[in-house]
């Protein structure tokens, strides 16, 4: 039995959704427990801020992309403040200003960082998939996409608290991006749950919701493998940043 | 000095493509150098048939992308030859055809492979990758970087006679396919440097020209590192093929 044909009730596909985090979310990745439980060198940490930065920097193109594809005003106000959050208000405001001070305190100059010139392949392959996903799918799979927010409060809390314990480089001024983000991945997780399960109005489209949601459980999870395989296992791919080069001098010489 | 204003002669363009070949093509990975060598086990050799199916797959659909943008006929008339090697003059025939010898060998049903539910995320993000790149940037980029078929008759050699030599449970009529695309990589590489260094005419689109190159080397590379740290590193990550399922009985319940 592939999928039984009868529609879920919304608490039905909730549990469905949860049930995949459960499984799939990436707090369950070899990387999250080395990194908030201390395993982690100095470099495996700059390797994670680097090429995460490159996640976090797409996400307000991603939102504008599915900004583009809301027809109500009203969703088009709750998705925008994504886009807020991330860009901010001001200059010196925003998600990605706090992951650069992050990368500012391991030692990155802001140019190579912003310049993802040192980031894996695996990186981008993910990231770039994410967005073009949310492009090219409907928007109630784009919206459900985003549901890895549901669960993003208790790995920022595992990893906050992990990273503090056990790593002298980082404080919680290094940390401030993700202070910020519990409260905003809940509003917004919230929104897009009750957008998903109200817009999936077929056993077929609510089975779609589910896949949206697998999906982007594997572009995270796709992010650890590769920071792993590279960094940790060390087989790092020809022309990206090779730890020991802090400042990503390779990468700025090439 | 990030890069010499000078255009480049077109013997010094190939140079330096063939450098980064060199120095990036996949023939350098280490589950290439596993496989050949007679270091993986059946099962690193299933993954390895069951994810490549997926590239092999998308080769004509990237192939015809091209075609769409190619705007002189005897250009799309030497590149329709790519979709004719992959998809056949008739039915039974064809590189993905002989793609499926390779994994109905190996002992997954058609109806899996083709399916492509059991194929890491890294495969399909990677491809998609190439696919979209060939799709989004210049005529001349996509052209590019399919030149790694400047060095699949080496690979191949090596490959071929690595995996007969190796393992008895390949043949010659399982590898079938690699017998086929040699002389046809060469007479692809051939048109592609020759247009790639045709229309490349001024020594910004030759640098693009290096990087469409780049680009692709990293497409390889990433499904290599990708089949590593599932199946030789053992982190096979949440609903794909898990080793022991040979027709892929898990994905077919999923």
């Amino acid at each position: 039995m592939i999928d039984d044909a009868a529609l879920l009730s919304a608490e039905e596909l909730e549990a469905r959704l949860r049930q995949v985090g459960a499984e799939r979310y990436h707090n369950l990745h070899r990387f999250h427990r080395r990194l908030h439980s201390g395993g982690c060198s100095y470099e495996e940490v700059q390797a994670w801020a680097l090429n995460r930065y490159y996640y976090q920097s797409m996400i307000p193109i991603k939102d504008a992309t599915v900004l583009t594809r809301l027809t109500d005003p009203e969703d088009r106000r709750q998705w925008r403040k994504r886009i807020e959050d991330h860009d901010g208000l001001r200059e010196g405001d925003g998600g990605i200003e706090r992951w650069l001070k992050l990368t500012d305190s391991l030692g990155f100059s802001r140019g190579y960082v912003i310049s993802t010139e040192g980031i894996l392949p695996g990186t981008s392959f993910a990231v770039d998939a994410y967005v073009e996903f949310c492009r090219t799918r409907s928007v109630t799979e784009a919206v459900a996409s985003s549901l890895t927010e549901l669960f993003s409060p208790d790995i920022i809390g595992e990893r906050v608290a992990g990273m503090l314990a056990h790593y002298d480089f980082v404080s919680k001024d290094t940390l401030a991006y993700f202070s910020q983000r519990p409260p905003q991945a809940k509003r917004d997780a919230d929104f897009a749950l009750s957008y998903a399960i109200s817009h999936a109005k077929t056993r077929a489209e609510q089975d779609l919701v589910v896949k949206a949601f697998e999906f982007k459980c594997a572009v995270l999870w796709a992010q650890l493998d590769a920071l792993w395989s590279a960094y940790v296992d060390r087989a790092v791919p020809p022309g990206v940043w090779a730890p020991g080069t802090v400042a990503g001098a390779r990468g700025e010489a090439a």
